[in-house]
């Protein structure tokens, strides 16, 4: 094993200048205001060990990242037929097109684009009021990270819901196919609060060790999902993970990963870690420019590429 | 090491009887005359250990695994600018798609869809005649397989030239766009050209297994390319290797590979072993059907899957 | 003049067997319910003469008919610059497409297809409430035809209301692009009432007769637009005014009109006449495929096409 | 009957300081040479009269306007047959997209859009070699205009065959569909040619009178198509003629009209006139500038719309 402490402390120094550089989202109000300058990094290894630099344990807005936990929920509760409301390709497009949807009768192409996110909330639902779902969202998220302090900013949920107009086209489409199964008003609720999620880099590394570990938790012993499920997780993320991003993510990381429009970014080692990255200014991909140059950089130095040595 | 000769017989048997499943290849009378019963599968590790079942060591037409080979070839003369003429993005569409290239003004999306590798071919022409580029081709695989047998059937690449419409179409839509630096009937001749090369499953696996072992070739010695380029190759063959059904690939395999309409599929498991598979018959994204299945199972059985044990 | 009455009665009595051709349409339970044989016409001159067949005097569902009549209200409010809101080029997509308004930043192709009336809703309420818009409406359409008994189906106009998630999709698309003034709930209230106005053929082609005069009503003798706006109304009707069936509408009828898919068409013939008919199966461009045929005829023994004798 | 050589003055006099307005079209050499402060109009009558102005007897590139005539050639030897090869709907998209072909598997939209043309000049060929369809194509404009002088210039042709790769991959797309009876070069011949006709505007007005009075030029007597057709070739004009600037035209001008890229439009004012301008600078549609602007003062002045006084 590298020493990561090291490596970890390198990176947060080199990247340390180009703090600020990219543009930070300001879709909704509570996005814009954040420093531009937060810039924090966690790895939790699979034995447990936690090393940090930076603003690891300041919270922020998770956005598109709590994707990856919906999903592992809509999966707990579907298993396989998940996959006849949303596909399992690359999008080759925006993360917030509408093209797609009409193209294959409203279903979206992956879990993690905009449309597929809110098909896999209606998933989550399954029968339940929003506000029983996005409780059960939360308990999720703080089991997966043993952290009983996670929680919703109710200003970013009610200034998504406030401002939300491509989501409820989208919402909107996919019902005029009929492929949502409860109102649009409550798969929305449930999809703009899991997006309000607010995590530090410290909380998400934890969140995201079930991953990198076969599918169990090895700090709480807690058994999240069997290991198949793991891995086709990670290979969702792998293709999908950064809108149209993704395969440049995996052509200059190598890691399964996901990103959200606040700035942070869940990488997976499989067998190694579990690392996240914050830092706000986005790519002209819509993914964090720092993150994406941190986990390269740890790539690199660790040679934790799942492509090879 | 898992017993893989056990691995591979069990796989063998296993699928055995669903030979001459999914659709032959008709595009080309050479592809559609193949016995569709057909069905090989050859591993080579790391080590040298070579495991084989069924029609390992009979030629058949590569086609599109080729252009994994001659991707290479361009990374080597051109390094990073050759994507500046090839995106590394998932198309998001069929494998012979023009929709894409009007929309980013003649520039595939990555070098795996057919007007991608017609964009490699031009780079690898790089001033020479396309007699020169298809030999360099040749002999590049043959020093890949270290097998000086290999070679091109031209009754394909003939056929090919006769029926490429839609190659023809996709090579002067670029050319409309000033992309191409050769004459789009040179561009297509080398194309038509590497797209014929017949291989059996075994030197497949051979020519793949510098991909497997950090761009070098174990058993010739050969550093075919940095260990960077190798892993990055593979991380587009993950992304990008099986047209529309990539995600899908990655979801049920979890390994680089490369399919052809010919029936044939290369895939990588990184440190461990170069696979190489193949059954005439397709599924509805084009790409071996029981090839798939093989090497879902293969993956199953081993571990082998990048995305974690 | 032709013998019109002899005319209308020969084109009646001709398609009269066909009746009940056409598919219904569905998609609200109020239009499925109408009996599908139903079939009238009526054609009101500009010298006042009125003649009619069949179920001429039976209100209907005019749909998107009604879309004329509001873009003749927003044209009278804000002029050419109603034009920065909506193209008016034929759409070259199915009638409630949203492909179009992602590569046009939400700026729709024409008044006629669904989201340009939806656009052209917004131009109509300028600052006031849904309630008061739809009052309006009415209020010009009864001018028009000069027939106080004009009304909205309340029940129509709900049951829009509850099942029109694509129209809530492309409104909610177009505010996401900030192209809407006014709430996307009261845009599609005065959407959803205009669309639920029902009338008769002859209370139709009454309310027409403006579009065939250059511009002035010569019963009433109210000048409604003037001459240029008339003859530019009537060009949008014929390029755009049959959704994708508008270039076959034009090549067999040659008259501009426009039709709904409660399976009316109103059509003017410059100078001549205005023309009312319906009958409520639809051919798979979604026009009335008897009201269709019945213009095609008539079209046909008047010599009245806007392109020669 | 207004006084029309005064007019013509005026409108030649008016719009002759805006001369060298638009951009030259300049994707062959011999269009971008030509002067763009060229202009010039004609007007014949049905009664035949002649009034011109400007540069009204200087030969031009009528480019895409040739259409017409093969399309007229092609309906005479198939008839209605002719649309299953070719649509007639407006296009929604730039005059050489491809992607339109793609969704509606090789079937181009209407005659006038590049691909449709392809089609037609396919329809043309029948059985026939290339100089032979070239042949007649000319025979048959000098036999419309009554000028034996009209000639294809051959340079203009032998530069769009050098350099008309869009064309060719239009082409061959169909093909890749089925879609061509004849080769792909000699299809492309034929188009080439036909649209390397030069002509005068006064050939030109000549040329379509036979749409203006029914299908039977006056002037000769010869009855070219039956009234029916005529119309309906007026139609297609009037929806599709101008690219995706047709809408435009239509609401502006209100005559059915086809225009080139050479600049030149050719329009129909039927029972009146046929009027042809030409001046080389382009608006963002493609179509004339100052040719449109001519006719849109002509229709004004005239009161020669098809939509009413």
């Amino acid at each position: 094993m590298p020493d990561l402490q090291k490596i970890v402390d390198e990176i947060y120094s080199k990247l340390k200048p180009r703090r600020g550089e990219g543009k930070v989202a300001d879709y909704i109000p509570q996005l814009a205001h954040v420093d531009p300058k937060k810039f924090g990094m966690a790895i939790v290894t699979v034995d447990g060990e936690v090393h940090k630099a930076g603003d690891a344990d300041i919270p922020f807005s998770i956005q598109s990242i709590s994707k990856v936990f919906t999903l592992t929920l809509a999966l707990g509760k579907h298993g396989e037929t998940t996959w006849n409301r949303v596909g399992r390709e690359p999008s080759g497009s925006a993360f917030n097109s509408i093209v797609q949807l009409e193209h294959e009768e409203g279903k979206p192409r992956n879990p993690f684009i905009n449309a597929g996110a809110i098909a896999v909330s209606d998933l989550v639902l399954a029968g339940h009021t929003p506000r029983e779902a996005i409780g059960e969202i939360v308990r999720f998220v703080r089991y997966l990270a043993d952290d009983e302090t996670i929680a919703i900013d109710p200003e970013v949920a009610k200034s998504e819901q406030a401002t939300g107009y491509r989501n409820f086209a989208l919402a909107n489409f996919m019902a005029s196919f009929g492929k949502l199964d409860h109102p649009v008003e409550h798969v929305l609720g449930v999809y703009f609060h899991h997006c309000a999620l607010a995590m530090t880099c410290t909380q998400l590394a934890h969140s995201g060790l079930f991953l990198a570990a076969a599918g169990k938790n090895p700090l709480t012993g807690h058994r999240v999902v069997p290991s198949q499920r793991a891995r086709r997780i990670n290979a969702l993320m792998l293709t999908c993970g950064h809108y149209d991003g993704s395969g440049d993510f995996a052509y200059r990381v190598g890691l399964p990963g996901k990103s959200g429009v606040g700035g942070g970014i869940l990488a997976v080692a499989p067998g190694k870690a579990s690392v996240a990255v914050w830092s706000p200014g986005l790519n002209h991909n819509g993914n964090s420019l720092i993150g994406s140059l941190a986990l390269e950089m740890l790539a690199d130095r660790t040679g934790w590429s799942v492509f090879g040595q």
